[in-house]
């Protein structure tokens, strides 16, 4: 035991290199020759497999139709929205040969497909009838990131992009909302994550995009991790790629515009929420495997157990791994708690004959022994706890590291000495969150729109228009 | 209903033409600005997505694991393996810049990922308590076709590629044969696509393979689609990259590698196979909508009615679509033609006092009068047999169209006048395929493992070696 875990670092001490260490030890990815890049191993991509099925499922229900668009994108056609290829064209990849043959045009490699999306718009879409379009679509993207950390910020990243036009403004705001709340209801009753909603400040918000919408959540070392955004677009593009349609009154008129994405982020936000020194802990809604039988001993008798208990549990549906390594019982303990599985299992010969088992919670690694015949109800009892457990730490974890200053002073000192996000009132100009980021490092996270400001900007003395969250980011 | 079908031409006057209005036409596809790429329209995907559910719960089923690689590979990387950089390179798509900067190594986007597992691999295998690695990937992959046609051959494609390691020979060679099986199978039952499974020749095997198995499909035209690969690799890339695990006498050894995949060419193979001069024809098993309903007049009964059956037929898993537009019935029978719906409902005014509906099978065209009480079964009646005569008639067509030659004249001729494949002999020579294309334009499309040869080979009079079927491919 001592051996797995004494190589993972505490969160207290360097929370970096404690989640390098999880994320190795966990089997959930690999590092590559491509720089930047990471392998997302099988343990891995079965949670982010789990989660797409979910996401995947909530957007068809609500209308959506998944496509696919092309990977790369020619340098004229992302040229065409000026605020969208300022903001993008610093970080894309460029391929700029075919073979043996040097392009006349480079192409991008997608960093988003806003453009591409656009102008296929503008080739399907012809009357009001055409509309809402309520298009989603999975797939990878790459941005030149310079530093790089697996799941927060990789070079490539698997994510989906969901893109729709529509006949009013009020319906394209309206889906803008849907897809956060969808996205907020996800990670809290899946991801186990409480999560603050709001608006990005001008400076922050998506290049091209009218406004922005951001799920902000708290990792354990307080720092923010910006989990999911959704854009309001208005005509921007439509105007800017001439999409336009025949509305009711037979009079053409520029569509309005939607995008919103979550990505494998998602993953890192959940290990940096959840997990603690012995490794992984992962919500069971979105665990690939509930339950790791390990049987002690090697009495055929307790295998053949092992193994019936196993079927009974998949019967009900209950992912199930068995651990008949030969590794010593403490090695295997610390293994299944470095993977996180949400409930251990364990069957020794004083177990089999009591008719016991004792099933260990890996988020709380409380012990508890139950009869056979009580195995499934228990198992679902715990992990229904552990699901509601896991949210609950972390909201109150959170919680404790929510601030709100008054003055400029009080601001900088709980910058400077508290981790979290601390709310002030702002006057609404990029000047003062310039300056806040440059005296404290700390941006802006979201405008709280039901929220009212009143007096001034600590910053400025101005008259405050905003309660706006700050903190340090991934 | 003219208006839709006029513009398709007749697959027996321009079979090119035909395919380009069919899949334009069903919405599957879109071009794009993005040369030599497409865009898979929701229609399209949603045949992608039955695909890959059916094989994705094959692949797990047989112990396969999902994952991610880069999408990029270092230069250097492609290079380890001769033969393999040999055939890709000319055709891949190299980035160069990454934001601002030049690269100091070129990256490829992937055309195949075999170098990225490999150099994975050398991390993770250590011992023959590692093997096998049963790994497999869903992802976009690029390759710099000069020429491209949707679905066949397009510059970006998606597919899976299974990649696996095995600690003896005999147990790599299995699973190339395991997974082409899987993929013969799952054409068979879900595509309705009779394939002839064979091994490549030399020359047409894939790059850096010791052997390369692969399903050949006949499409309407004679036209061979090479539908799926199987690869054994033996140790090729094992020692290239290093890769050697410490066998059961504790001795180090190379690992043995195969790789298999298959891509959304099928739905290409589907559409030339199935569809006919009214659009799209598509196997029930993998058709996104199964039913479309369509109310005959506005009767609020009869819209009621419709709805009534939509949902009973929801209720028994069959998908469905109703078309409550304003057009005219006979232009909504001719666009339920062009989009390939299984099965066509109509209700009229005269049904609905006969409690009855018309049911129009899209593969004969034929009409059937069944009563309110019976849709549900006469549906998945029709069902079965909409997917089985399918696959007959297909069965059918393709045997009539395989030929056997005697003489290198018979071969010849037969070449030039009828569409399909011929067998013949073989020596086994490369000399002797090159100078059967270079007459005929014919390819080899695979050596028959069961069959025996007996006499010479018709090109060059020695001994054969080999039955081989040559044929005109996409």
């Amino acid at each position: 035991m001592a051996q797995l875990v004494k190589d993972i670092v505490s969160r207290d001490v360097d929370f970096g290199a404690w989640y390098t260490s999880v994320i190795k030890k966990a089997d959930l990815v690999d590092y590559s020759t491509t720089k930047g890049s990471m392998i997302i191993r099988p343990y891995g991509y079965a949670i982010w497999e789990k989660m797409v099925a979910v996401l995947d499922a909530e957007f068809k229900k609500s209308g959506h139709q998944n496509l696919q668009m092309p990977m790369l994108i020619p340098e004229s056609l992302l040229n065409v929205e000026k605020d969208h290829v300022a903001g993008f064209a610093p970080e894309v990849a460029w391929v700029t040969q075919g073979g043996e043959e040097t392009l006349e045009e480079r192409l991008c490699v997608r960093p988003t497909s806003e453009v591409l999306f656009c102008d296929h718009f503008k080739q399907i879409i012809k009357s009001y009838r055409d509309l809402p379009l309520l298009y989603n679509q999975w797939c990878t993207i790459v941005r030149w990131e310079k530093t790089t950390r697996p799941f927060l910020r990789s070079r490539e990243i698997l994510w989906q992009e969901g893109h729709t036009m529509h006949e009013t403004s009020e319906e394209a705001k309206q889906e803008t909302k849907r897809m956060f709340h969808i996205y907020e209801k996800f990670q809290r009753e899946y991801l186990a994550l409480p999560v603050i909603v709001g608006k990005k400040t001008e400076k922050e918000k998506f290049a091209g995009a009218e406004s922005t919408y951001t799920i902000e959540a708290m990792m354990y070392n307080g720092y923010a991790l910006q989990n999911g955004t959704s854009h309001y677009f208005g005509q921007n593009f439509a105007k800017a790629f001439g999409i336009q349609f025949l509305n009711r009154e037979q009079k053409l008129e520029y569509p309005y515009q939607t995008s919103w994405g979550v990505t494998t982020r998602m993953i890192g936000a959940v290990i940096m929420t959840h997990s603690d020194d012995y490794g992984l802990v992962l919500p069971p809604k979105i665990a690939p495997v509930l339950v790791n039988l390990i049987p002690i001993g090697k009495d055929t008798d307790i295998l053949e157990k092992i193994q019936e208990i196993a079927k009974m549990l998949r019967e009900n549906d209950i992912t199930t791994t068995i651990d008949q390594s030969e590794k010593s019982p403490g090695f295997k303990f610390a293994e299944s708690e470095v993977k996180g599985y949400p409930i251990r299992l364990e069957l020794g010969p004083r177990d089999y004959e009591n008719h016991t088992v004792t099933l260990v919670r890996r988020d709380t690694l409380e012990k508890v022994t139950v009869s056979f015949e009580e195995i499934v109800m228990e198992v679902k009892k715990l992990l229904e706890e552990i699901q509601n457990h896991l949210y609950q730490r972390a909201l109150e974890r959170r919680n404790a590291m929510l601030y709100e200053a008054k003055t400029y002073q009080e601001f900088k000192q709980i910058a400077q000495e508290k981790p979290g996000f601390i709310k002030i009132n702002w006057c609404g100009k990029t000047s003062c969150e310039e300056k806040i980021k440059a005296d404290t490092t700390l941006k802006s996270r979201c405008i709280l729109e039901d929220e009212v400001a009143e007096g001034t900007c600590p910053c400025c003395g101005e008259k405050a228009l905003y309660k706006v969250y700050f903190g340090k980011q991934y």
